[in-house]
């Protein structure tokens, strides 16, 4: 029988370490790379937020062996902290005690101690358990993860309820037969194309409402920006004028996030010599404008009249940044008939949808719009589609008992991710991608 | 061509209302009740956290007239606000104009406008669309939205990274048949049991981490108290000492989330009469002991030898209540053989497993401990359990290449939810609950 507390007091070990000039610490870490000087040795210790470098004096400490220390051993290590410029963080911590907490029972398989690895892939992948202990591959995690936290900070700033919803549901929101299919109880069901139906019901719960949550496609892409498992961040807002509130919603969000980065992984940013853009204001044109403007300013004509292709997404943000100084750019009133059943034709022409895109260094990272909020409109909209609107009766059910007008968005955070630290690949933006050859680790 | 900027500075409707006495406000919301008392009407506005009291006064207010604004239609209005005592927040607004925005197809399928709509799950639960705009059950899930948003900010300030990891996986880390599967591009896949895998391998990489998702189990349980899917508060954290570093941590968490929520929701608090415990210490004891108490306090005679029966999860809690004031109880050690395979056994007993449960009201809502971090031990331990170690090398990569002692824990968002506000049904503290006969909505 005992009683159990609050936790120690945290502190970081690097600020510490930083904070202790002249004095004695104790912290745990992990041995990153050890460099024997023939007298003594620098040991460089990976700590949960950096690296910590130590001089291991003479040839022995107690009872251990300056030789038998090697890398990706598990210590706890005390010792004065010294000023050392050419040191990381500008301290070093001259040991006067080491223990082992753990061993390794092999050599690591990758160079984890070199400042870049130069993996490919093929290698990098399967040993990701290991190879995300490399600093710089932490430092993208860390501002991945800082992506999320941010939106979430500025969501509920501005009166949003965080939800958290099924993802194993009866039918797929997104249409098309690129859906996980599984077994529930003897039931047909699916994995989840996106949290769209659950954002609706509680938008209408709500009013504001939004998730970070995983979203499957069984699209049989094998690209560098597709992933069949990623994490949306998706909100959804009623009470709207119209989707340009859903617009300005997301510039603010992506402002707000850019800033949470900054302030939060100064030193991760640095290492990835990570280039954050300022965002004033996102330029915005209509699909057919950009169609234009890619023929007029690039001589390119489109043979896509319903969507934009990879390339043309390239060309309209070489315009955006080259014509207005922005590394985004929004593009609007797609034709009505690639877009989810869903959507909210444009009143002033049906053919268009009152959807939009937004680019990032030519990606697209996020698909959003007004929805329909009228009950017949919405049925009307199936029928045309020749869908079924028995299956979608829980849906409808929403628009049945009064639904104010509502639009919203998703952003697939690898995406975001990818193209704010310019990253080759949407799996270097994934800590453990899922694709279609690739279950594991 | 636009440019877009921030969206409009964000005003939650209740709280400008109650600081415009005096003044002409405009807002949008939802006719939650129309009350017509021949010579005008009182119409009930639900807004995005609140109900407003609004009179409509005379026969027509423009081109509106006063009997055709019915429940569910969506509304703008203006009035000014007067004090008034008997109405929600203290005030009402007179209003003076008022237009429709949209209409219901349908007249309520449950009277929504009453203070407790008194539904039986089985009509409820079809209906979630709609039946979730009830007051009530709104503050529900904002109070299970803020236990979640708690915990991410009580984690981010003890240096834990947010961690979004796959639910697609190819092998389940609980074990059992529990498991939903599915085809992925023709090889077997398999839901997550839990995020446990993934957690252990960021400890090795961020030292602390948490995450916030979805989790699967398979269960043919049809009880109130499981779901076949529910959201994970899972963190993990390495260079711990023991165990007990994990329970700290969890006793920390709670104490912060409980202030978190009584902070970010005292109106749907008061509203759920909500008894909110204050937790200063949480009694410890060993599962042996627990069933010493229970036979010595209780005269019962526990015939589960492995794990602890709802009946006694109950009884446990009576005994903190009563001798400890505690609503929270910790059991720890219990037998390593209904314990997973990567829990570390108590090298004092290796029959005990280094893990706990921690029980709430009556209800186990966590199960932690420590976990192998030695290489072999985790090795030897799968061969006792007869599994394949081969299948499992990804995740003994993790011990392979060294890993700290490490430790954490996983908590079912929907039970603590369901103990903290005293629900009946796990399915009460679940928005659109996956059950074995449900998956819609």
């Amino acid at each position: 029988m005992e009683f159990i507390n609050d936790p120690k007091q945290y502190t970081d070990t690097v600020e510490l370490v930083k904070n202790s000039v002249g004095q004695e610490v104790t912290f745990r870490g992990t041995v990153h790379r050890v460099r024997d000087m023939s007298d003594f040795a620098f040991l460089i210790v990976r700590t949960e937020r950096g690296l910590v470098q130590c001089t291991f004096q003479g040839d022995t400490l107690g009872d251990i062996q300056r030789a038998d220390v090697k890398d990706a051993m598990v210590v706890e290590v005390t010792g004065k902290v010294h000023e050392e410029p050419r040191a990381e963080h500008g301290v070093e911590v001259v040991l006067s005690r080491i223990s082992i907490l753990a061993r390794p029972y092999d050599q690591l398989p990758v160079p984890l101690g070199k400042k870049y690895m130069g993996l490919s892939l093929d290698v990098d992948l399967p040993l990701r358990p290991v190879t995300l202990r490399h600093p710089i591959k932490q430092a993208v995690f860390r501002v991945q993860g800082a992506i999320a936290d941010g939106f979430a900070e500025y969501m509920l700033s501005q009166g949003f309820t965080h939800i958290h919803t099924p993802k194993i549901v009866s039918a797929g929101a997104e249409g098309g037969a690129n859906i996980f299919k599984l077994d529930y109880f003897g039931q047909q069901a699916y994995l989840a194309q996106s949290p769209q139906f659950y954002k609706q019901y509680t938008a209408g719960v709500f009013g504001r409402v939004f998730e970070i949550g995983n979203v499957y496609r069984a699209e049989r892409h094998n690209t560098s920006r597709h992933l069949n498992e990623y994490i949306g961040l998706d909100f959804e807002m009623a009470y709207i004028d119209s989707m340009y509130d859903v617009m300005q919603m997301e510039t603010g969000m992506l402002k707000y996030v850019l800033n949470y980065v900054k302030e939060h992984c100064p030193e991760e940013l640095a290492l990835l010599k990570a280039d954050i853009p300022e965002i004033k204001e996102i330029p915005s044109i209509r699909f057919h404008e950009a169609k234009e403007i890619m023929e007029s300013k690039f001589g390119h004509k489109s043979k896509n009249r319903y969507d934009l292709n990879p390339d043309e997404e390239v060309m309209l943000c070489d315009w955006a940044k080259q014509e207005h100084g922005s590394e985004f750019v929004f593009v609007t009133h797609f034709p009505s008939s690639k877009r989810p059943f869903y959507a909210m034709d444009d009143p002033d022409d049906k053919k268009l949808a009152l959807s939009f895109d937004l680019l990032f260094r030519g990606l697209e990272i996020t698909t959003g719009g007004q929805r329909i909020h009228d009950y017949q409109e919405q049925i009307d909209k199936l029928a045309e589609r020749n869908m079924n609107a028995e299956l979608f009766e829980s849906f409808t059910m929403l628009h049945k008992y009064g639904m104010p007008p509502h639009g919203g968005l998703g952003i697939g955070l690898e995406r975001l991710t990818m193209q704010l630290l310019k990253l080759a690949n949407v799996r270097d933006a994934s800590m453990f991608p899922r694709d279609m050859n690739r279950l594991e680790p």
